[in-house]
């Protein structure tokens, strides 16, 4: 995801700012699913130390904004964060899944 | 949660600190399901401003040093915020649910 944030792979960006990168996943499991990623190279959860809290927080102020932008509240909508490969990580460059315009099913997943 | 927070209702509270409070889900989904809930009042991630991004990220933090006490990272875990009904959000105090312990499936929910 680093060479998203950097322009050199493409993507459909729907949000940059000089923290944060947000695209559109590229095998959407809900009709508008965005990762939120922080532009610096952050691994996983596991990798995180209080350095990283305030770009942390603002994934959410992000996730926020684009659930507006995106009409998302209505329906409500999900941010989702997985750690581990068993847990579904499949890029080590830590992101958010925000899902929404359906409605959600519990357990998540 | 509020009252959680102020320990006027019993929980099985497993981490608090000045600004966050964490206990088991009633109804776990996984061998381990724990709520990370900010200690201020914060409805849903609708209500969040700019002020409470030190926290979000915070939970975050948490989620981290919890899954390492409870020994998630050999499976890996997931963390969720759900924001509206919709979405499975059924109390207004906004709360990450961190879940581990098993492997977890896609879609999330």
């Amino acid at each position: 995801f680093c060479r998203i944030v950097e322009g050199t792979i493409p993507a459909d960006i729907v949000y940059q700012d000089a923290d944060v990168t947000a695209f559109r996943d590229i095998s959407p499991q809900a009709p508008t699913h965005i990762l939120i990623v922080p532009n610096r190279h952050i691994a996983s959860l596991e990798a995180v130390t209080t350095d990283d809290v305030a770009v942390l927080g603002k994934l959410f102020l992000v996730a926020q904004q684009l659930a507006e932008s995106f009409n998302l509240n209505t329906h409500g909508y999900r941010v989702v964060v997985n750690t581990g490969r068993a847990a579904g990580q499949s890029v080590y460059h830590l992101h958010m899944h925000l899902l929404g315009g359906r409605s959600m099913h519990w357990p998540p997943g």
